[in-house]
């Protein structure tokens, strides 16, 4: 039985989490924590818990968390994340990091998206990135593990293959995204007050997305080559889902079905990607670990079509599917 | 042509008021106030009038204001608003105005009902309730109208008629509401963020909502004897429109045509009450100022079911239909 | 191992129920039927379940299927459910019948109620109801269990205890319940066309659903006295999700935490019903098996809220929860 | 008082142009036609006309109404609407022609796309296109006006003035669009079932869209060159909207902001195109006949995005703006 913390555990990636690692049989969530006031009951905070999970959220403490738990899932904002992870990993606590800390490449570039100084510059760039489908022979070693963003997710499934494979240019890469609204977090705003967001759809951080250059460099570590993609993101009235539609310029001559083999090919042993003929929807995602890919070949271009659950595959889905590489059990365990 | 302020211009039922007048022959909207800094332009605000109303929202000078306009519409919140509307009373300014400040018989049920002692007592109990299917003969010549609440809108309609044609009991009567989200305002709050009340539903504020007083009086206004509903509001994850179910219980026999036949009489020449033969949906008055209404009879009970757009026939039409009715106008002008 | 059927694979209760069972180590789904021409995989039907479950829905041929399951689940429509469901109880299989056609007393109800003449009326009035908060002493040896209809649960639940306790009056009980829009079922309709439904609310089938005489026996059966409830579904635009809010006559003196108190302790022992003091959302049972109750004492009336979601405590898992009963295994498996 | 028939007044372009035309002080609404039995009351089939259109639907015998009308509004079915429109054409009667009948410039390229032979051959390619934007000149003196698809509306409005001012490139346009579920009609089908479509997003038709060909001869009739454009759609969760992300290349150097001028120096005498510095929400398009549009340069791209109501500027509004145009009244009457 593993003992796992969760830091941070009032936002929409930590309930799901939570709903994933009650389905764990070798999972005992020992601790989660928030900075809200008076240590309120989880089932407080989220109702969907009542009767499913016996604990309060408590101030983090991060040396008294450390001692009392294998692993933690920090889900701590940027900046925040790595200032408290650096103790656990230190303390020889194995972390799965759910905020953009240690995705980057170097801690320039992340002051140049993020702001502010990194809190653990040596650290940035020496991270295992979370992503099993690519790194996934890392992650049994590794003591911290970066979860990928959303967006990146969708996008580096559906392009990084046909990549490798030297199928598509790595130049012209378009990303055009469409997000759910529990994306934006669970903090109330005007853009996902209800009636402003609600039938309506708006393209956002046009060209200033952070998960820009977190694709770019993910593309490179795998690809191998320079990368600067334009990533485009809306917002879309639904609760969840990310549909990401990738246009891409073909480099050999090939047929959907042969573009579409090669995909199948390449994923045939990762239990989570299904490369589908239909046009998939986010529907058919929801609530799972699963990203379904497809692709069509229109007037010289291939388009790849790609969507996951931004809060499962996206984010706490695949923090377990890390977790069970890290721990030994098998990969789809709970998921 | 009517020169019209519009204090509190930044809400929903500021928007929907201000396009209603945009088709207004009759009026200029001549000022825009609000709280917001640095006095954007409205199309800042409400990107829906970009090209279409060229005005800076102002912080609120009262006096300065009643100099230049022949009407105030007050779209302020309780209290905020009483505090404002006897300098325009007084100043010799129409006014029709959308808070709870005046609905009410006494100062006192507003005080125990909203908190806080009323800003302007003596008025309270002796304005005009701006529905126009009931005191339309009061506000031809009243300077001040009190904007009815978007449910007791839904609610007085309709059992009124029943009620005063003694076709239903008084007692035991039941308000079942559901309203969209539009009604909770545009200040983002946790129960209208987005993720948390699309695709749910709720109760609130049961047995506790505001509106409960006012529907008790205004019956008791129009039929002349004393009422204590039960008004339960819901949430329904969509922009706008309520639906009240009404459960009451008959005084004579009565089958459902004769019902119905009643009350098409009644509203037979009120041009905002549609009766229907069918089971109205909000969807049906959404952008309108309609009321449609339907009764059932079921098991020895009356069901009255009623919708309206909340932010129209239930907020900024109505305040409209009264502006119409205070300044000459035929009725539907704008509507 | 049980072998299982699922007959009539194509709708939503189907798809919530091979979901739940492919998560239940002792289950093998063995067999999916469908009136759907050609035989498709069951992934070319439900998306979803790309990948998770390997099988063509085949037409049904019911005495070869009874000679390969232990049990099957019946989600075909009422009358056709019957027709099947009398082949395989009289081969010994055991059925979980999701029409209604067990689930009322007697034949003459039925065909007054559905229409038509029940296909196996000897039966009718002798099937065990599949509500296991009341009914799960007789379901361990039930060969055939008629899984509760969504709104009945969502009323029984609410106000079913109370009766019995005594704390409330048979007479004058009305339901108000709102659903979303998957209560409907998978085939299109106007009514259930996107922008007829979306951001709209209507009620439907006043005084005439079919769930009406069901919750007044379900009743019966439970606390043994006449009823004659007064139902009224609304349609909410969202997925899933069912709210009934119940007025009530109190029959004797007792606070809002009395009752709560009452309530608490009268579903102590069973997993799935929340008493819960907040007014809970439908989002808070969404895709779990529980039911959240609460109540309010308003002006003299007893107000039990309750929720459920209508594909799983309404649906599919309560006949998980039937199923885990009937072979012994915990009640909560997989669920 | 110009009397207007509209063909097909069971559908939502047909509703909304009712509503336009019911504002309309020059026009009266003289005939309604559908192919549905029993001639219903339009309010039968429309309940949000109810009180205020008197007329019911009947079957359309096009001499008798040509004989009774100036103008017809034709909101049939492609194929089927020009083997009426030429009926009227050759009577006399001015024509606003909402299918794509006449849209294209060869009856060869309708068959490829639309299948089938065109029923009036002869006519196709000498039709004016109803965007008043590009063909405002043509209008006043068309008697048969083919009005624009909503697709091609909102693609060809954000990138055909740069092109015009040779600020971007012809090859390579990929235009992004999402649209409401109110564009695929009224008749109901899996795909815009409430439960498949609500919460989901996908794409269809990728690569196949019947709007393809029409964006492309648009394109050549305003530029004079070739195109061949990638447009993918894509089916969002909302009745309404359309926003299309246009991906260019430019053409000359120009910043963000020189790009944004030319643009509003170009729509600046256009009552009904705004170019925005903020990104656009389709809601702030929603229920107006506008087309809002901004631009960003991002990484050697020019992104140009365009909202617009596809019910209104995608199609009754743009009907009633050429209406306008051919019968003298000002161009933004009613709307």
């Amino acid at each position: 039985m593993i003992r796992v913390g969760i830091l941070g555990a009032t936002g929409y990636t930590a309930l799901e989490l939570m709903k994933i690692l009650l389905r764990h049989a070798e999972v005992e969530i020992a601790i989660l924590t928030s900075r809200q006031e008076d240590n309120p009951h989880v089932a407080m905070v989220h109702p969907q818990l009542a009767g499913r999970l016996d604990l309060h959220l408590e101030k983090l403490d991060a040396n008294s968390v450390a001692t009392n738990v294998d692993c933690v899932f920090c889900c701590l904002p940027h900046a925040a994340s790595a200032a408290v992870v650096r103790t656990f990993v230190d303390a020889g606590v194995r972390v799965v990091d759910f905020s953009a800390d240690y995705r980057l490449d170097d801690a320039e570039t992340y002051s140049e998206w993020y702001g502010g100084k990194h809190p653990d510059p040596e650290r940035v760039g020496h991270v295992v990135y979370g992503l099993p489908e690519f790194f996934g022979e890392s992650i049994p070693d590794a003591q911290l593990v970066a979860n990928p963003g959303c967006f990146p997710t969708s996008a580096v499934l559906a392009v990084a293959p046909l990549l490798k494979l030297d199928l598509i240019e790595s130049e012209g890469i378009i990303f055009d995204s469409k997000t759910g609204v529990s994306g934006a977090g669970r903090t109330p705003k005007l853009t996902t007050h209800y009636p402003e967001c609600n039938e309506s759809l708006a393209a956002y951080n046009v060209g200033m997305h952070r998960h820009t250059p977190e694709i770019d460099q993910i593309l490179r570590r795998i690809v191998g080559r320079e990368f600067e993609v334009v990533f485009t993101p809306h917002l879309v009235p639904m609760d969840r889902g990310i549909l990401t539609t990738s246009y891409t310029n073909p480099k050999k001559e090939a047929t959907e079905q042969e573009l579409l083999s090669a995909l199948r090919e390449f994923y045939a042993e990762m239990p989570f990607v299904r490369v589908v003929d239909h046009l998939p929807a986010t529907k058919d995602t929801n609530d799972t670990n699963f990203c379904d890919i497809t692709i069509r070949a229109v007037r010289g271009r291939i388009i790849v079509i790609s969507c996951i659950d931004n809060l499962i595959k996206g984010a706490s889905g695949a923090a377990v599917q890390n977790f069970n590489l890290m721990f030994g059990f098998p990969e789809t365990t709970a998921l």
